[in-house]
């Protein structure tokens, strides 16, 4: 049994600090003496503690007693908190997903002996676990990711709930993406390269480009093709798409009654009501993830399929289970003496280790969060069409 | 030859001005000194006078001179200077297309001993004169006009340029639309009843309900179905709705950094932008009006189909054609005595008379402005089904 504290009380923070109390004695610090309240409500064990992370001084002294931090702030302040804890001495699994090079922390993090797990999630978080763990066993050419995360009913027009921030949503559908294409980082604009793609349970989805590769652009050099893709119910992109190109994703102002308004914010604004998730409403994650390679001589396609969704019983998003219990998972994993190196270390730099990889699978099945495998020999598949 | 006041110089103003002036002797009055100067330039004879038709005043001594007047202001203020012109004793063709009830102003302009011939543009307008005609000559039981000015080249997102104001089209978008079936007046949303149609030269369309019925609710309660629609490329509806639906028409103000904006302010700016005609971009008017009954016996449907396009040796727009030509013919028509009722006349009781109905068709026709019939014998078919 260890302390730890959970930076962040939001939805996902509010899961893993409810796991972890399982086992550990666990605090959770929050801006919002609300969502601090809500999560004391469902588990008196937990301590609060009201906490602006951006003051670094007070953030370093509430981190002192603590055995180990989780750290689920918002993006925008995701590396400076993670600077902050590093520098404090304490070992960190990161789940703020900010936009920062988690790398430039790299040397700071052996300096102050401190592990660090980073962008330790669903996705990213799992698929790097993935890669991680075939690319140590095979001599990978290809990786893919097909995620998302739908609400269960759909409403028109977007069909489509955030499960996380719906700013951060618009916010990833402006930014360009990035792909590796024989061996080339390819940069396309945001909701590019539209597909349509079956998912079991769901039916057909509409896939996009989207910029979610981040550190295995970096770790992964030597595999030639590489992408991740967003999946969305069929006709939200298109929707999006139209607001864009029609001007109400733009940060030039325009003057409404004399007063400057970004389409951006504004359009942030309207969709924000449109899309929140509601606290109890339904929803799911899908994600496929494909690595293809040669393994000892044989070809292989091995694809793990999660289709998850929101549990009624314990009132915990599917995103908040699937994304909170990979980081909770790797904090056991951690305690557990499974690993330690000292640095930043992405997923894929965790799950190359056998034990670690089998540790992650087994932690999130326990929490029925279920990941099923599939394995296509295509040498003899070929071979097979060949006899034909 | 006459002396004539246009009140305008908008896109129909100015072709309305234009026409006039072969004929007439013309002054054109606008607010802008911009729009005035680029009428002169394109005919020096026409004399300009820069008013503000909003002060009634000045209004009735600019108008004391002239023997007719032509309205063309924007809608908001059309009620107004109608009932100022009325007041002044001055004969008029009104197309400010306003929503007030014109028959309010019907015992004003009989006291006045004036003629107002209102609402004559191409839908409004040439619509009724066809139904005004057609139901002096036969019993009818259904009236339909599918009308719509839409651009040459589609472009995506919208498929849409607004040949008049696209705020006013917004404004349009959002007004709850009244038809009538089995003589009862039905009020549905904006935009409901989408289907497909084919229009000749154009291709498949997409109709929905508007509210452009108008006076004929009123004048023609004998009628049991009569309905208006509006004409527009497919997708274009589905992203108008896609708005309307996540909260981008709304006039329930949103706090953006600390100011109040309405959504609908907002969204018509930016889509004004998205929606402006060019100048010289080309654009089309199509329009089916279909009239059915009986006429002596015999059931008949008439249809009038209208396929008219932007005129570049005159760089006018065939928006401005198919509305400012059917006013213009008004003021002929009137001018040369056809028509001499005083009081307000909206233009089915102008039609309904053979020599006016056929001025209008002629006075179109010799400006290229073409109105192609089609009548099916609906019992002769009926007999000759029978017969197989």
């Amino acid at each position: 049994m260890s302390t730890i504290i959970v930076l962040g009380a939001g939805m996902v923070g509010s899961a893993m600090a409810l796991d972890l109390a399982k086992k550990h004695t666990v605090t959770v610090a929050d801006l919002s003496e609300n969502a601090l309240a809500g999560l004391k409500r469902k588990n008196p064990k937990i301590q609060t503690v009201a906490l602006d992370a951006r003051n670094s001084g007070l953030l370093k002294s509430t981190l002192a007693p603590f055995d180990m931090v989780v750290c689920a702030v918002p993006g925008f302040m995701g590396f400076q908190t993670l600077k902050t804890i590093i520098e404090s001495g304490k070992n960190v699994v990161d789940i703020s997903f900010f936009p920062e090079d988690v790398f430039e922390l790299n040397e700071l993090a052996k300096q102050h002996g401190v592990t660090a797990i980073t962008d330790c999630g669903v996705a990213p978080g799992m698929d790097n676990i993935i890669l991680g763990y075939y690319n140590a066993k095979m001599k990978l050419t290809d990786f893919e990711c097909l995620v998302g995360g739908l609400p269960k009913v759909k409403k028109w027009p977007f069909n489509y709930k955030a499960p996380f921030s719906p700013v951060d949503v618009i916010e990833e559908y402006t930014r360009p993406a990035r792909y590796v294409e024989n061996s080339q980082v390819i940069t396309k604009p945001a909701m590019s390269d539209i597909e349509h793609v079956e998912m079991k349970g769901v039916g057909t989805l509409e896939s996009f480009n989207s910029d979610g590769l981040r550190s295995i652009i970096h770790t992964m050099p030597h595999i030639p093709n590489m992408k991740e893709k967003t999946l969305r119910y069929p006709g939200h992109i298109e929707k999006v798409l139209a607001l864009r190109d029609s001007g109400f994703l733009s940060k030039q102002p325009v003057k409404i009654n004399g007063v400057d308004v970004i389409p951006l914010e504004f359009t942030s604004k309207i969709l924000f009501s449109e899309w929140k998730l509601g606290e109890t409403e339904e929803e799911i994650t899908v994600m496929r993830v494909t690595v293809q390679g040669t393994d000892m001589g044989v070809e292989k396609k091995i694809t793990y399929h999660l289709f998850d969704e929101y549990d009624a019983a314990t009132q915990t998003s599917s995103m908040a289970r699937t994304t909170g219990y990979t980081a909770t998972a790797a904090v056991n994993l951690f305690l557990e003496g499974l690993f330690n190196e000292k640095g930043v270390f992405p997923p894929e730099l965790v799950g190359k280790h056998e034990p670690c990889f089998h540790f992650f699978l087994n932690y999130l099945k326990e929490r029925n969060v279920i990941y099923k495998k599939e394995e296509v020999i295509l040498s003899k598949v070929a071979a097979a069409a060949k006899a034909n």
